[in-house]
C-alpha cells in the first residue's frame, strides 16, 4: 500500500486534469456506469465536528476510493485546521488496498472545483466576461481555476463577509491574470456577473430570486450537508433548467431540499442530473436567455475518479 | 499519522483485551453514548466483490474509526486472499487523522469474536460443557478463544462442509486444550452442544427449529449482509429471548430480516439490543430453561472501540 502525500498530489493533479477526470465520471454516471451508495454523515456536536464518508464504483475505472472528510469548527481556536481528509484507495477488481492518499482535503477541493467547471461547461453561456463569487475561501479559488479550463473570462466580482479574506483573494486572482474586485453585497455580485458561484458555509439564503435574470447561470455548492443553504428557494422555482449532481443527495441536503420543503418545487421539476447532460442524453443550455442553476453536493464518483487519476499520475 | 501493521496489532490485541473493549462499547450503546450512522455496502458483481464501510462515535472514547472491509470471492482463484480490511482512525475531538491500522481484517475478526463472547456472557447458561460450531474458518477460532474469556468449557463439536478444514480446526483447538470433534451434520452439533455458534457464509438455513431445546443458546453471526442466512426463521419465533446487536441492521440484513420476511415475527418481539442488557437496563438469561438467540451483524461502535484500544496498546 503506497502512501502518497499532499505535496505530490498537488503537484500532479492540476485543474485541467481534474476537470477531465471529473467530466468522465459524470459521463459514466449518465451512462449508468457509476454505482453510488448512500453517504455516511456522522456529527460530533460536542466539538462542532462532522465526518463525511463517500465512495463509488465506476465501471471501467481501476480503483475504488473511500473518502473520509472532516470539518471541526472549534479547531481554529486550538490552532488546528478545521478540515481534514484522506482517501483509502482499493483495487476495484480485488478489493485489496492500493494507496492511502494523504491529501488533507485537497482532492475533495479540486474535484469540487472541477464539478463546477463541468456544470458551467454545459449550462453557462458560451461567452461571458464576469464571474461573480460569494465566498473567498478555498473553493472560491478552485472554482475559478477550474472554470477557466472550459470558458474564457476576464473579470471576477467577489463578496464575502470578511474583508481581509476578500482582499487577499482579489490579490491572488489578479496574480492569476484576472481583473478582480470586491463587491459590497451579494446583490451587487449578481448584478455585475454573468455566471455566479456560491461557495460559502451559509445556513440561510444569500441570493434572492429577484436579483437573477435571463442568461444567468448559478452554481451553488455550499449546501453539501443538512442545514446548509445559499439560495432562496424561489431561485430554484424560477430556473429554466435546474440541474443536480445527484437527485437523492440534493433532495436530502442540497438547495433542492429547501425548495421541496418550501413546497415551491416538486422533484420531478428537476431538469436533469449533470451526468445525463454530459453523456448527451439531454441538452444543456440551448438559448442565451435561459436562467440555469446547478445544485452540487459532491458525489462519491468524483472521489473515485480523482483518486484513480491521482494514483496513475503519481506512479501508483 | 501513524501506520500500524497487522503483526503489531495481533501482538497487542488479545482475546481478553478485545472482549473488555467490545463489552464497554455495548455498554456505551445501551447507555445511549454510541452514535452509529447507517453502513455503506457497495457491491462489485463483476468480481463477486463487496465493500463495507462502518463507523461510529462513542462519547468518552478518544477516537473514531472508519473501517473498510472487503470480500472478493474470485480472489482465491487468483492466489489472493478473499478478504481485506483497514481502519482509518481520527481523533474524536478534532477529526484529524491519528493512525492507519493495516490489520487486513484482523481487528474485525477479533471484535466479532468478542461480540459473541459478550452475548454469551449475558445469554448462555452459567456453566456448560460443549460448544457447537458451524463453520471452521477464522470466526470459528475467534469465537472459541473469546468465549473462553467468559465461560469455562471443555468440548467443541464442529461441522463444516469441508472435512480438511474441520480436521485442521480440530487440531488447532486440541492444541488450545479442548476436546474437539467433528460432527457429520448440523443436527448432531445441535444435539451434542449447549451453546451453538453459527459462523458460516451460508445463504440458506443450516439450523432447524426442531433441533433446538430449552437451555440452548445460539449466537448467529454469519448473516452480516443482505442475502445471508444460517437459521430457519422458525428458530427465532421459538426463542424465549431474541437479542440483536443493532435492531436496524438485523431487521435489514440479519437473521431477523428473514423472520420478518416470513411473517413469523414482528420487530417488537425482539427482546433487546445487546447493549441494553450489558448496561443493565434489562436482564439477560434468568432461567436455565430459556432458549436464547443472539443475532449479530457487527456494529460500527465495535470497530471504534477495538481501534481505539489498539492504538492505546501500540503507543499511538
Amino acid at each position: 500500500m503506497k502512501i502518497i502525500d499532499e505535496a505530490a498530489l498537488r503537484a500532479a493533479v492540476t485543474p485541467p486534469i481534474a476537470v477531465d477526470a471529473v467530466r468522465e465520471a459524470f459521463r459514466a454516471d449518465g451512462e449508468g456506469r457509476a454505482h453510488v451508495p448512500a453517504v455516511i454523515n456522522l456529527d460530533v456536536p460536542l466539538h462542532r465536528g462532522e465526518f463525511h464518508v463517500k465512495t463509488a464504483l465506476i465501471d471501467g475505472v481501476r480503483h475504488v476510493a473511500v473518502k473520509i472528510a472532516t470539518g471541526f469548527y472549534d479547531n481554529p481556536a486550538k490552532g488546528l485546521p478545521s478540515g481534514s481528509g484522506l482517501m483509502a484507495v482499493s483495487d476495484a477488481t480485488t478489493g485489496l488496498p492500493v494507496a492511502l492518499l494523504r491529501d488533507n482535503g485537497f482532492l475533495t477541493d479540486i474535484r469540487t472545483g472541477a464539478a463546477g467547471a463541468v456544470a458551467a461547461e454545459v449550462l453557462a453561456p458560451k461567452t461571458f466576461e464576469t464571474v461573480g463569487i460569494l465566498g473567498s475561501g478555498v473553493q472560491a479559488r478552485h472554482q475559478v481555476r477550474c472554470l477557466r479550463c472550459v470558458r474564457a473570462f476576464t473579470r471576477i466580482v467577489v463578496w464575502s463577509p470578511n474583508r481581509d479574506h476578500v482582499d487577499r483573494y482579489c490579490n491572488e486572482m489578479r496574480a492569476d491574470g484576472f481583473d478582480a474586485r470586491f463587491a459590497p453585497d451579494p446583490q451587487t455580485v449578481c448584478r455585475e456577473a454573468d455566471v455566479i458561484i456560491t461557495a460559502t458555509p451559509a445556513r440561510a439564503p444569500l441570493v434572492e430570486a429577484a436579483w437573477l435574470r435571463p442568461g444567468h447561470h448559478v452554481t451553488a455548492l455550499g449546501s453539501d450537508a443538512p442545514g446548509k443553504q445559499e439560495l432562496d428557494p424561489a431561485c430554484l422555482a424560477r430556473a429554466d433548467l435546474l440541474v443536480v449532481d445527484r437527485l437523492t443527495q440534493c433532495a436530502a441536503f442540497g438547495e433542492l431540499r429547501h425548495a421541496l420543503d418550501a413546497g415551491l418545487f416538486r422533484a420531478d421539476r428537476v431538469y436533469a442530473e449533470l451526468g445525463e447532460i454530459v453523456a448527451g442524453l439531454k441538452p444543456g443550455r440551448t438559448s442565451p436567455e435561459q436562467f440555469t442553476i446547478a445544485d452540487l453536493t459532491g458525489v462519491g464518483f468524483q472521489d473515485t475518479a480523482i483518486a484513480s487519476c491521482a494514483i496513475a499520475l503519481t506512479g501508483g
